[in-house]
């Protein structure tokens, strides 16, 4: 088979959570003024309850509503598709499988958490989410996800972007968000940068602090968050749930390499966490290997520290792998990974050693992403090209050593929206960035000081 | 269920030919020296012989070479929907139901004709196929399918979309294709309007030309066409097919309407044709629809006579709904509806009273695409927009009428290469167009004296 596909009555039930499976829990977020642990009191004005209560959870599973799984059958289960004309191209004696999240509405993987988060808003009296966005995949997501129920949703979108993606704003648009460039006039916060900047480019935190100051402004508003959190983390575990069943009805043995791309983390979480639970479980034992953008290496190059979420200092602080909150990645074209932190969850992983990290750039990536539509038809967006190159490198080690490796990564959306991106690389435009280590270090350099 | 997904064993196996089922066949073409029929000969520097022989076969079915099929299931079988969550936005005791096409590759129907095609192509030594395109959608499926086949693809794009639309480009690009602006220098045609008119817009009919000429320069170098027909029609009943098995299994009467849009006419043959097979049995009765625009309206308000395919008048002579090969539709979004002619084989099927057909103005349809996308999640192309509004509009009928009827559209694509099309029209600045009784008089002046 090519295409392994699901009924939709085997949408998963229930979100995996992996934090009780670990053999210790990730240090907590502190309040930056107290350096105390953050406690619900303290989300309550950003967050519904059910999700301040999912993101500290101890329990193993937390049940989908049928709510949501209504939404969800819009487009899963996704499909897992075996790439048999990819391992062609390549000669390879590798099975490689891809499980496409490119088939949501909003073209990612990002409704997986958009929806519920949504959900869970609408039904404790939420009228209105706002949000920030970078290139506007986790915008369109959670404008799609509020259309479902009758929510009103703003969109504080970075005004590069804005001004050069006019499509990804028009998509949330259709969905009928409020999308205004930032900074924007409609804050303080934007008010202030715009009085000393005027053409200021905006940044994706001056946008969080605007989204956040018009959540907290607002009775019946609140803010969501794309990844990062646990509770994102978890939302997403469906991509990993429905593979470990696509892989039981294809017949195909456990695989040996899960690869994904990070930038927050929440991607690479939903797909290797339920495989990851089967490893400490012994009933699976791949090597899992996240794949970050050169120009912005938390893991590889990162410092694991307290730091502070955005780039103005308004979140709480949260242990993670983080290049600081000042750093400016390169421009890369795989906005959504462009984030000078990390999940703390997948950070207190990494520490733990149960997953590995590479960084590539972004050449080799396209390069990648080529190869594969070319064979596959498919156009990956850059996110996850970064994971394409890195399968691409492991299947051509296999045809030289002829190991028959099972390969597994998350093609976690579609390129349609970033057809720029690949004119670039096509036309030989296209440049990488060598990332001096000075600059990191003087970027950790302002890292908050913790106890 | 939401989605009725079926397994990749039920991949139609075999196209179905209406043609021996109609009570009489279509008027043939005709070359447009001797009026005489036209024979294989005069298509063979044009076409591979099998796609010759199919397109004039008596067989009514012509099964599909494992080669299409290991192509094919990169997306199919395609979803058919159950659209409940628009039903509840209209309140409306109609059951609606689409079958989506915009899961392939290249995001519509088109791919369904142009991977047999070039799997033929290949097959019979063709080493480069020609083609032209308008706003990119058939461009873009065939460079998708000769990538699959190793075939070389030359595309030339009319020089406003080429100009506009980079993004498309950008995508047959990526599956390697070679894109000209038309007209362009690169032959004799092209030369030739820009002798005249350097800064020339183009036109389809001059892109026609173009990619007809290169292909007839070349010995291993053949020509493609995306809808229009009897062959291209064909291969794109494996929509219905799959429809007609879905329904089945979602354990639904047949439907009571089929509507689909009609630009040459192949993604809405390709949804209705095996359901008429069933009607001609006396299996199912439903009500079939062809939507048009009123911006080109063949069927509505069209001459039923022999036309040229092409502006320049170089095709052989096809007996058609036809504007007059001098028409200039006005420029309304949906691209691929932009075509002065019909297919012959539905125009014929149109005179026997099979279907009917109506046109709408594309404001109606971009408004019925916003409440699709807000419903539904998925943004329709513009082209299917039309199919859509024609559904809404009986769904709100039978909300009047109490009536619970069942009915089946054709989402032949997605609309992300066409946002700056909803941007016009979320912003107000669409226009619809009133088209005056005069210019297609003036056009089918012009038509050509045949008998």
């Amino acid at each position: 088979m090519t295409k392994i596909t699901l009924d939709e009555s085997e949408i998963p039930r229930r979100w995996y959570n992996v934090v009780p499976d670990l053999p210790s829990p990730p240090p907590p977020p502190l309040h930056p003024g107290t350096l105390a642990p953050v406690g619900p009191e303290d989300l309550a004005p950003l967050f519904p309850m059910e999700l301040i209560r999912q993101e500290v959870t101890g329990e193993s599973y937390v049940a989908i509503p049928d709510d949501v799984i209504d939404v969800y059958r819009l487009w899963r289960p996704t499909p897992l598709y075996r790439a048999h004309r990819l391992e062609k191209a390549l000669n390879t004696p590798a099975r490689i499988y891809y499980k496409y999240e490119g088939v949501s509405p909003a073209g990612s993987h990002k409704p997986n958490t958009a929806v519920p988060q949504a959900y869970y808003n609408a039904a404790e009296g939420t009228k209105r989410l706002t949000t920030e966005t970078g290139a506007g995949q986790w915008g369109s997501a959670l404008a799609f996800a509020c259309a479902q129920y009758g929510l009103g949703c703003e969109v504080w979108m970075v005004r590069a972007s804005y001004d050069q993606k006019p499509h990804r704003r028009t998509l949330m648009e259709t969905w009928g968000a409020v999308v205004h460039a930032s900074p924007s006039r409609a804050t303080n916060a934007g008010a202030k940068v715009l009085a000393g900047y005027p053409d200021s480019p905006g940044s994706l935190g001056i946008a969080i602090s605007e989204a956040v100051e018009a959540a907290a402004g607002g009775a019946d508003t609140r803010y969501a968050l794309g990844s990062v959190l646990n509770h994102v983390l978890m939302h997403q575990t469906v991509i990993g749930e429905e593979a470990l069943k696509q892989f039981a009805a294809a017949d195909e043995r456990p695989p040996d390499l899960i690869v994904g791309c990070t930038g927050g983390g929440s991607n690479f979480a939903g797909l290797f966490l339920p495989f990851l639970r089967e490893k400490l479980a012994d009933r699976a034992n791949p090597v899992i290997r996240a794949v970050e953008p050169a120009a912005c290496p938390s893991f590889t190059r990162g410092r694991y520290a307290y730091d502070f979420g955005d780039t103005a200092g308004l979140t709480p602080l949260l242990k993670m792998h983080t290049l600081g909150h000042d750093f400016i990645p390169d421009p890369v074209h795989a906005g959504g990974l462009r984030y000078h932190g990390m999940s703390p969850l997948l950070s207190h992983m990494y520490e733990l050693g149960l997953f590995e990290a590479v960084a590539k750039q972004q050449r080799e990536c396209f390069g990648a992403a080529v190869t594969f539509a070319r064979a596959e038809g498919i156009l990956p967006a850059p996110e996850p090209s970064h994971a394409i190159a890195a399968v691409i490198e492991e299947a051509k080690r296999c045809a030289e050593s002829g190991e028959q490796k099972v390969l597994l990564t998350a093609l976690c959306g579609h390129g349609h929206f970033d057809m720029s991106a690949y004119e670039r690389y096509l036309s030989g435009e296209m440049e990488d960035f060598e990332l001096p280590q000075d600059r990191i270090d003087t970027a950790v350099a302002g890292l908050p000081q913790v106890g």
